[in-house]
């Protein structure tokens, strides 16, 4: 029983089209900017010497691209432009624990963007590509922290995906075995929430006396 | 300024090797395990018609091996066998607030194994790799739920790694530009941690009255 329809994906190409029964993918393109915009840490998925390679970096989007620091994946997108890539967004929701072991799985949001990304040269796209990834993670600091020199710019090197080519697939909800014979057996089912939270501002050993917690970090976020 | 030396990775062949500054790689083998314990989700990167694919599935991992759910790539590992993976496990434990932009970063664990799984035939071998699995993500499920029955056991795809070729790769503690000119600036830095838990249970809709939650999944979890 699957609670959300099969429908197909936000761009119907071979690779974002679901082939999974259980899998529930979006067209809406909105879903394809929530997901993007509840987090900050995306997979980037690349060829390096014809191998795959998924390293964790930071991500900013803005509805038509995704920006990424291209730092982290020197080795391979910096060293050979025009490789494609797959970068991946997940929010684990929660664990679905069924009557069987077989049913268990987990609720999620997950975001696949496919394509080659380019490499943001032109300053003043850069600052506002760091504007957008700096602001996701931490709203509030690209108007309070100093900002990157021309230097620091230079030495920066952010990647632009565009978000052309992309798929989202989620689940949600209890159990798939409330209505079979398993409903019967005597175990416990349901979810198990699964949250990520920002905790309380641990000021920095160096931190200068007299240095107050500004108003953005100050309120709980979640 | 980096906190932790730079130090070898895992293994030393050509795609462990750290390549950057500013990422600290552990030798230490204990701390792969505590990595891989200390979650149940990871990204698989695999080649899918000659581009990257970055799939989220959850897995188990015993100090050998990393056991890990074939279905979800079917387009590709069943496919084709004898093709080379890359497994990303990632914590993020903290947003690091610098004074600068520029020195902004994330305090995080991430242990990344590659290899070529092998997909796992023997029913033994497949009913404790699912063991690993259902208990990394739910302890105590395996001897409360329903098992596998053999039906069920043959129509899932479990995959298996090595966790001979891995690195690890963390970041911790504050920000960087504590001891430079940006010292100076009336700039509050530090590190704002990040957190995930475990909600309280919600029973599904079609649970039977009189099934009390159990006791493994009545204590909170973090």
């Amino acid at each position: 029983m699957n609670r959300t329809p099969l429908t197909k994906a936000l761009s119907d190409t071979e690779r974002t089209r679901l082939r999974r029964m259980r899998e529930k993918g979006r067209t809406d393109r909105a879903v394809l900017d929530e997901v993007l915009a509840a987090g900050f840490l995306c997979h980037v998925g690349v060829m390096v010497d014809g191998h795959p390679m998924v390293v964790p970096t930071v991500y900013g989007a803005d509805g038509h691209h995704l920006y990424f620091h291209g730092s982290v994946a020197s080795r391979s997108l910096v060293a050979a432009p025009g490789t494609t890539v797959c970068v991946t967004v997940t929010h684990v929701d929660g664990l679905v624990l069924a009557r069987s072991v077989f049913e268990h799985g987990v609720n999620y949001r997950c975001a696949m963007v496919y394509g080659t990304p380019r490499p943001v040269t032109d300053p003043e796209e850069k600052l506002a590509g760091l504007r957008l990834l700096t602001e996701q993670a931490a709203p509030g600091q690209w108007d309070y922290a100093r900002r990157p020199s021309r230097k620091e710019l230079a030495a920066t090197a952010l990647l632009a995906l565009s978000l052309e080519e992309a798929s989202v697939k989620m689940r949600e909800g209890g159990p798939d075995d409330g209505d079979g014979p398993d409903a019967e057996l005597d175990v416990w089912a349901g979810v198990l929430p699964v949250t990520t939270r920002f905790g309380t501002p641990v000021p920095d050993e160096a931190l200068r006396e007299g240095i107050a917690l500004p108003e953005h970090l100050a309120s709980p976020r979640t």
